[in-house]
Parts: C-alpha cells; structure tokens; sequence
C-alpha cells in the first residue's frame, strides 16, 4: 500500500475545547479559521458553508455534539440531555441532503444513550473514532479507486471532494491523489457554478500539493470529453440510495450522461456512510434548493421578471455509473445490482 | 406578421461621425457606451468584448470600415485606399470565429473596389444597410421560428443572442421574443460562463422587456431538462459549415448532446451571413482560445501547477440539430440535407 501523506490543508481542527473551521468561503484568498465552542456555531458554520462536504459536514457535526455536551453537562441536573438533543436537532436540520450528517449524529446519539455518567470521554472518543475512521477510509478508497483507473490517461472531477470536504485525504480526489502518486494522470476539475468549489477549492487543495490541475468552465466538459481527453469522470457523493442512485452536486447529472454518450466511464467515492439505507432509489431523495442571490447579481433584486432556479444537487442513476468505491470495498456496474451488500459486510 | 418593437437595449450607435459602442462587459450594473472615431479604436471594441455576438461583430466592423474611409480618405492623395485595407485587416483580425465579420468586411471591401471618386456615401450606406438587414433578419427569423416553436411550454437559451449581439432584436432570442408576443412560454437562460453572457446580458434584455426569465447554472441544464421543463432549446450561431454544423458559445455541444438524451429539440438561429460557404464541416473551425485569466483567480497567476483551458466555442454536429432559421427559410434536420440549399435562393 502507497504510504499516504495527509494533506496539509484541514478542513476541521479540534482543538481540546473547540472546533476551528476553516472558512472555505474565503478561498483561495485568504486562509481563515472561525472557532467555534457550541453546537449552534457549528451548525451555522455547516449552513453558511463555511465547511462542506458529505464527510466534512458529519465530522463537523459530531464535533458539534461534544460541544453540547461539554457546555450542558451537569451531574446535578438532568435537564442537560434535553439541550444536548436540541442542539442534535439544530445540527440535524443545518444541510438536508448529506446523509453522512444524519449518520454521524446517530451514532453520538446512541454513544449519548448509552452513558449513564460523565459522557464527556465517550461522547469525544466517538467524535475523535468518526473523524478518523473517515480519513482511514479515505486512503482506503484511494487504493481501490486507483487500481481501476490504473490505464487512465485523463480525469475529470466536479466540485470538491478532498481534504477540505473530508477528514483530510479526500473521496474522489483521494482517488486522484493515490492514482497521481503512482503515475502522472492529467487531471481536469470543472469549476462548479455557482460556488465555484473546483475553481476555489480543488485547484488550490492539488496546488497546495503540487499536482497540475487544469480548471474549466462545467460547460466545457461535453467538449473536452470530445476530444478524447478525459477516460473517467471521478466523483463523490451526498447520497447513495440502495439502488446505486448517487446525489452529489448539481452537474453530476449532466457529466454522467455526457460521459455516456463519449464512453467516458463514471466512478463515484464515498464511505459507505453516505448510503442511505432507508431508501431504494435516487427519487426518493430531497434536493436542497438554495438562494436564487447565488446565481443572481445583487441589480436583479427586486426585478419581478427575474428569477433563477438553484438545486444544488442532482440525482445520477445508477445505471450511467461504472464504479462506486466505498472503504468496504468496489462494485461495479451498480446499476445491475444496487449497493446495499455494501451495508451487510 | 406580429408588429414588432425593437428592443430600447442598443449595442451599437451610429452618431454621423462616430460610433457608440454599449461596454458590455460593465452589464448589467451599469450602462456606459465608449465612443470610437476610428477603426482601430472599434477593433479594440471587438476584441477586448465591449460588443460581441457574431452579427454585432460584423456590423460595428462595416462601421469600423466607415470611419476608417472618413478618416484616411483624401482626394489629393491616393495612398488613403492602403490606410483603409491596413484597418480592414485589423478588424478581421479583432475575433476569429464569427463568419458575419469577414462577411461584412468583405462587402465594404466590394463597395471601396467599386468607388472611383468620394466613397463616403456609398461606404456608408453599404454599413446601414447591413446594419437595417440584419434588423429586418432577426424579425423574418422571428416569425419562421416561433411558427416551429408553437406548441413549445419551456425554452431554453444560452449565452446572449439578443439586441445586444444584432442589430437590435436578437437571433434565438428574436425567435423567443416572437414567441413569448404569441403565448407566455416559459424562458431559462443559462449563466453562459466563464463570462456570464446570460446572466448578464440576457436575464438584463428581456427584464428591460418585461419578459420573465428563469437563470439555471449551466451545469443545471441537464437536470433541467430530466424534470421536462424544457422542450426546445434555441441558440444563436457563430459560424455554420455547409453541413450543418455549427460553432457557438462554449457550452452549446453540451446541451445538444444532452437535449438528444432527454428528446428536447434544437433550434439554431442565425442570418446566412453566418453560413460559411468555403467549409463543408465543423471540423474545419478554428476554435477560439481566450486566456486562462477568465477562468483563474489571479491568485494562482504565478502557479505553475494550475493552468485553465478555455475554448470559447464548441461545434455541435448537425445531426443534433432540427432546425436551422434563417432569413431565407428554414432548414428542418439540416444532418440530412445541410445548408447549402440556403445560399444559393
């Protein structure tokens, strides 16, 4: 196994008493941590995406949790769970779509239930297992995603999936970092409107590294594909319904068909805590509409006959994806036979 | 026929003496018109995107060639005509991909070989006419585009096809116009990156005309059409092959190719002077790369690790076209027929 050097660039630092996140808002400008001692900051730091990222957003708000519980604890009274499980709750409604933020907090909750007396050490010791096991996870992914792309010439990834969207390697750009490692791929990132998180973020994340990176306009990848430059189409997930029906962000969607139609293949990258296994396909699945201010200049304001239309996410069928790499392991062509056998390893 | 009003929006203005051009590229905060008094000064226009869309382009260069002849003109001096094709050719150089510049180039250049004595009133009036013909395309298109569209309940565009790049009512977006003046079809205008031509350009133009508009990222596109809010899409032209195909705005390819996947039809709009009759295929475009800095921060200016690939036009097959408008007539499935039939009426 390639010996794997964590990024440089963090996302998410625990700090004994608080959680600094980075403001990835601010990037690649300026290089600015916000630090946070409650669950409400954390909360309002996942919906004001200053932090983003399916993993970066659980392991955020597992953080969040032992904040709670260090501020609420008491032995004297026992009012403390009630506040703890509103601020679960405030954590829990502050993105809709990444399920690896209703996972993370489950597994505080049961830590939570499950500790008669002080639960500070166990309460930390979840958090602390969630934030690592992710970035295990992600080198894991790494290898077994590299090992598919191994003859890969050109590589196409859509919004930010690494170390600034994890615990610290990253899903789909872990996989390209592990497959950098051991030849040089050309990579391509498209820059993701309206946040511009492959403009903002992957770029300057691979700079940080020194991997080449070329950025493109996201309306220029049919084009590229057509040029015979790209072999893959590597991407993350929000959420994973059983089927093998990927969420991920807006644009995904329109890769994967484009990949389709330039036999280009598609890999998706994600723990298996982004599957949702409440759900047997991608229809099922809430798509956040965020503000129309996103896409709209401030001048169109209070124009009536403007509007915008801003999902920011997509569902992909499983059908359009050729590989979907979780840390327990690969399956292929998920169309023809779901992932939920990923849940019962 | 609809009575038709041209739109209050004007990219180009012929003072007598002069030629207003509307800095685009300050849209839609602000409305500022630099004004030229030489053909170097409105080839720098051109190239620098003050005014852009491909018959824009053509017409303010037959202005260019106007104030070039009122400049270096002189009846003692017969070296004026070598002033004049020294403008001429830098304003064929100001853009390469728009057909209509050259086109129009050309009939000045017919107009200055068949001028003996003072040139100035035949010169000008070859620009006004093709300024006032390109108005009177843009309305027959029109009309011949809507009759296809009838029954239409979503369209979509991209980029800016509208009085802002014509003479003054738009080529797909004189279609959509025409359209809308019918029935209140519902109109989605992608962002058109890297320089947001719908965003700014045409959510402005048809605001000013109090035509509702829906902004969509481009790479929303496709979930767009997935939703089947859209039966058309309809775009302009930069340059067309003899058959069919057709270069425009980054991002055109992408749509056709997912409009086929989600049976949404394409319309290409455009006057004849962008049919390039010395071409028989796409293949045979030369493709406009701008600089990386339209897509790149400049923090990662002095990056050797990032680098941008910006084409700013793709070509789109003609098979992926079911209609091309034109002013002399419709060519209905243009990948069986092409368009030569189009020049010879």
């Amino acid at each position: 196994m390639t010996r794997h050097k964590q990024s440089g660039v963090l996302a998410l630092q625990w700090t004994g008493h608080s959680l600094k996140v980075l403001d990835q808002r601010q990037l690649p400008e300026k290089i600015s941590y916000d630090e946070y001692t409650d669950a409400y900051g954390v909360a309002e730091a996942i919906t004001t995406m200053r932090v983003r990222g399916a993993p970066a957003i659980g392991i955020a708000a597992a953080y969040g949790v032992v904040l709670s519980v260090y501020q609420h604890y008491s032995q004297i009274d026992n009012n403390w769970r009630q506040h703890v499980l509103a601020d679960i709750g405030t954590l829990a409604n502050s993105r809709p779509t990444a399920v690896n933020l209703f996972w993370a907090l489950n597994q505080m909750k049961a830590v939570l239930d499950g500790e008669g007396d002080n639960p500070r050490p166990a309460i930390f010791a979840c958090a602390e297992k969630i934030h690592a096991d992710d970035i295990a996870a992600n080198y894991k992914m790494g290898e077994l995603g590299a090992d598919i792309l191994a003859n890969a010439k050109g590589i196409m990834t859509h919004c930010n999936t690494g170390a600034l969207a994890t615990g610290g390697y990253g899903t789909a750009l872990g996989v390209i970092r592990s497959l950098y490692a051991r030849n040089a791929v050309k990579i391509y990132a498209g820059e993701t409107r309206p946040w511009l998180q492959g403009q903002r973020l992957t770029v300057w994340e691979l700079a940080q590294d020194k991997i080449p990176v070329t950025l493109i306009a996201d309306s220029a990848a049919a084009w590229l594909m057509r040029s015979g430059a790209i072999d893959w189409v590597v991407v993350g997930a929000d959420r994973i319904a059983l089927n093998g029906d990927v969420a991920n962000k807006i644009g995904t969607y329109s890769l994967a068909v484009l990949a389709k139609q330039h036999n280009v293949k598609v890999m998706v990258v994600a723990p298996t805590s982004t599957i949702d296994g409440s759900i047997n396909s991608g229809d099922q699945i809430e798509i956040e509409q965020r503000q129309q201010s996103e896409l709209l200049p401030a001048c169109y304001k209070d124009n009536t006959f403007v509007s915008a239309w801003n999902p920011v996410f997509d569902v992909t069928p499983a059908e359009l994806i050729s590989a979907i790499v979780t840390e327990r392991g690969v399956v292929m062509n998920p169309g023809e036979i779901g992932v939920d056998r990923l849940l019962k390893t």
